[in-house]
């Protein structure tokens, strides 16, 4: 099978550079072309890219020249890891272009006909996209996936919604540097410290999470109607967001109902064995002081939310600990689910090809 | 005026250090005894300890002799920094030979007639003095501080109980290293890591917060009637424990009178000018991102409760950020702020003069 | 080919999981018999061992029950990852069974019978097994590895050494936590911190180098004749040993003659293409700020010795950077790379099968 | 006694913030003036300055309105904490305009006609600010202090030279993240890594130590006829920078000698009872883990090089670890001490006064 060739839009961030990590040796996608900034554009990736993953920079990627951040590249998907401040317009200017547009960028997530998709949660919200290429006049389209730590928390709610319903959700995470890019967090502001606060992260768990867990109307998503509210804090960890979750549901179903409502979830990635789709998108820990990031991140190749500590709450009534790796499944791993969900359903075929 | 002299019993421990500390050029009490385990008794404390804080060994006590942990300290008022599998017992036998045992252990903290008092939130309690003499036939007594995250939570939520009540608080820590003790928690489980659990440390917070904030009767305080549910992790810090809380007050003040509620909060310390007592024991911060452990720790000498990030939450009414010093404000500066409303009482004149 | 079965004595502790990780999948060796203390024995590996690796335990592992440390063990072949205060007599007990012991342990390095082993560097040391075995009538033997950082360093000493001789060497190291084992070092003496001492570290890398280096005689090893002087430090990295070094040579070669020493080194295990080789021992870095413990640690899967910043030093000649994977390389891959080159050798045949 | 008013340059920066924290309460010093950059003129310092000490901002410093880095201000005496990029033109301007410059930049440091000053180490080369003045034809003068690194190495090698002569030093730093400013290095790059690069680094300690410990002739000093060679690498630290040194002296005067330089070293500032002059510049600590940034960077309130673990080396002839507060000692402590030693000379009374 010819691989079908994809792009990389910031391709020399953290997040691009995940991209890059993970689209080596991909048995559907093959990395033709990487874009970043004027800066870096003209010279070769490797030479670049200040490369900070513990893996050595993929052969394939170091030698290709850094293009513009524009649509004429020669490839009809692009992953985009742009930062929110340029993703926009640029991300619009590709999907009219006839691009199939992968975006962990914030800027589109939350318009009425963009699928905010998270394939074993919301398969069907890609609907959507004829929607909006009809809307917009476009021959590509944009679909998005959550920000990190929403990546992490909605899978794990995603079983306890389908099965009791979901009424409530007060959440804390404990989030990873990397989640900030690069150079992101000074050091002097983290290292045996917590700041507790993440610019427009709470705002991002509380509204995405109620897209992503709501019902696909004609036109929109009507969001689900449970409340949800967090907190987030940043701790010096390298990767992978912690959450202390605190929920109520819809019934009480005693506390093994529960934790086999997280260890029987699967969705269309695990039906279609999706490429990067985990075993279990929701591992269970049974051990009292797991997760925790440095031990527990990488498992499911860092595409699952792990979760433990299930346990009654005298107020809310179930607590849990949940964890996910921020860069992977939180970020370029997520696009790339979505874009293996789509062209598993053939959305992809109609975009331009080169 | 002479000073009252005073004993630390597990004096070289964590607690024990500090306790040593802070006891340094106090104005009421002088260290006059140090005790501990077996291995260190006879060796000058100067020897016995590895001193793990980073301000200098106070000469006064470099020099003194440990003592076995026995009643014949010739002290009669006693700091347990004591460790809870031995200290159930020997605090006993220190009260009943005539001692005011002040202490820190987790061990008598629910105990119908031992008072757990926070000075600006239950002075009252202290009334069960005379009560656990009674019923036990001590001539000596036990007054016990929380623990250590719960010392900070309650301070701050205190002044909302006391003018709004207090109807749910969902929390979760983040706790520091040195609230384990040393040798405590081995690096490899925590340097760039969390972990989501503390034995033991959810049940008390939910458990000490409400006797504290709760009624004294004539024998016994009934638990405030609020639920309180906990979620405990341990980070990277070496001293703070930082908490995120979500609250429902008994009725919907407004975000401003929240804020003026933690700005105006005091007690009998500050009225009585008590050595160790805060200026203010509930600090308000009002940038956005703090309070921060490694900036905000030392404000007001370690003894109040910071508070930040005050908000309105749309599933519980209020949210906000809440740093504590825990081995201060959380361990030995609440025995010590014990030991001085006591004193301010008339409490210690009773207990063995030596 | 039917795999050789080996057994790994103090299985439970940190580089007796390394080697359970190691040999897990190995296409020589079959992980038979784990040992450890008699407070694991009798449970299976996976109760009993507080696995802290970030990979899962080998599911080949998790089923093996625990046993004594007793020369009982059905197997011919055993890894020791004992502690020193008890590998000593252990080790020689299981070698006068009939046992191939390739140890870890420090306890028998020095000894003028026993090789202290590093495939690259001095695989003829091996010679001193029959010399071993004959003195002191054994039919099995034992043959160590380095102490972890004089592992790292010794494989960057000997390209130069080989070439140019070593005249005199002053080296600094920065430590990793898992250096110490489990528990180990206490986070409250590391988090943010810096420890000057590590007991008995110094001496080790003095000495041991020297042997490594030294030229077989008939009966024992005569140790280089280089001056060794070594500082060690802990810094709180979990994984890999960064060491700088200063070097006179016996000539004064240029710099591009000594980058090209350590590119060019390669020794019996890459010629026979061991399992464990690294296809590079000696890996140079051009880049400035390399290499690093957190980037670089898994190159060549922490079999190499990591160098950069090789460069002129106006007081002893050239200095560089040296890194190494502390508890692969640097203990349970140094060991099982000894038992590849006496496979390859036919010097395991002789020991006991079962 | 009416204090003298000074202003600082580059005063919101990691060191500039420093110097007014030492400022604050000085017995001869008065803060009169911040300046920074444009960005932050004209707003009060506590506006534009983001504080990153862990003390509260000096209330006196607080409501300063900010002025640009131009000489206009109204003080003859400045304190500057520039970067390196802007001080070299903006400091001559400041000292042709009559000011005496405290430079902690490294621009100008070694200039023939300006002085490297450590007041207990070359208080005489105060002699080199007339032949500046005359030279450059300024009414005011620029004094330098050394680099961080340097800082605290050169307090630690100056009591050996003094007795013994120094031959040689090789020397190896584990420096603090303060010591890169704010924001510095990226968290990314260093939270449970060790970057073995400082840009600059290595060859300022080779350069300024020498001229330090160098001899003034008539125009300028003639500098030390030792080796030094230095890496440098950066580790998770806050403050404190770590070195572990080797040196070959002019004689062999054994250990005790050795200490008994370091423990009976003082000079001018000890003398004159400067204001900031530590008791003990050189503070030796006998325990063998000692010094440790995290417990000992505030001995001598961070004025002092600590020194520990002093032995033979087989190589050099001696070895040891010294540890100094890089943004104390090693920055705004310096210049200010710097400032005194002239002030206690008359060498201020001849600027600009205001």
């Amino acid at each position: 099978m010819k691989k079908t060739q994809v792009g990389v839009l910031g391709a020399t961030g953290a997040v691009g550079q995940r991209f890059v990590q993970l689209l080596d040796g991909h048995p559907w996608f093959e990395l033709a072309a990487v874009a970043a900034s004027e800066r870096s554009a003209g010279r070769t990736y490797g030479e670049a890219c200040a490369w900070k993953l513990d893996t050595p920079m993929p052969a394939a990627a170091r030698d290709l020249v850094v293009r513009a951040v524009e649509p004429t590249l020669d490839c009809g998907i692009v992953f985009s890891a742009l930062d929110a401040d340029v993703a926009g317009p640029v991300e619009e200017a590709f999907a009219a272009a006839g691009c199939a547009v992968l975006s962990n960028s914030r800027n589109h997530r939350m318009a009425d006909d963009v699928p905010l998709l998270v394939p074993e949660v919301n398969p069907d919200h890609a609907k959507l996209i004829p929607v909006q290429r009809k809307r917009r006049g476009w021959t590509g389209f944009i679909a998005t996936n959550p920000n990190c730590s929403t990546a992490t928390l909605v899978l794990a709610l995603a079983p306890l919604e389908r099965r009791f319903g979901l009424k409530a959700v007060a959440v804390t995470t404990l989030q990873a540097i990397s989640g900030a890019g690069y150079p992101g967090i000074p050091s002097l502001d983290i290292v045996g410290n917590v700041v507790p606060f993440i610019a427009g992260e709470e705002e991002k768990i509380e509204r995405e999470t109620k897209k992503i867990l709501g019902k696909l109307g004609s036109e929109a998503v009507a969001p689900l109607a449970a409340i949800v509210s967090a907190q987030t804090t940043r701790v010096p960890v390298v990767d992978g967001h912690t959450a202390a979750v605190f929920v109520t549901l819809g019934s009480d179903p005693g506390l093994e109902a529960v934790r086999d409502a997280f260890r029987g979830f699967e969705g269309v990635p695990q039906q279609r064995h999706l490429p990067s789709a985990p075993v279990h998108p929701v591992l269970l820990m049974d051990a009292e002081d797991r997760p925790q990031p440095r031990l527990d991140i990488n498992l499911e190749r860092g595409m699952a939310s792990i979760v433990g500590r299930v346990r009654a709450c005298p107020l809310m009534g179930y607590k849990f600990i949940v964890l996910g790796h921020n860069t992977i499944r939180g970020a370029a791993g997520a696009s790339i689910l979505n874009a293996e969900l789509l062209h598993s359903e053939g959305l992809l075929e109609h975009v331009r090809s080169d």
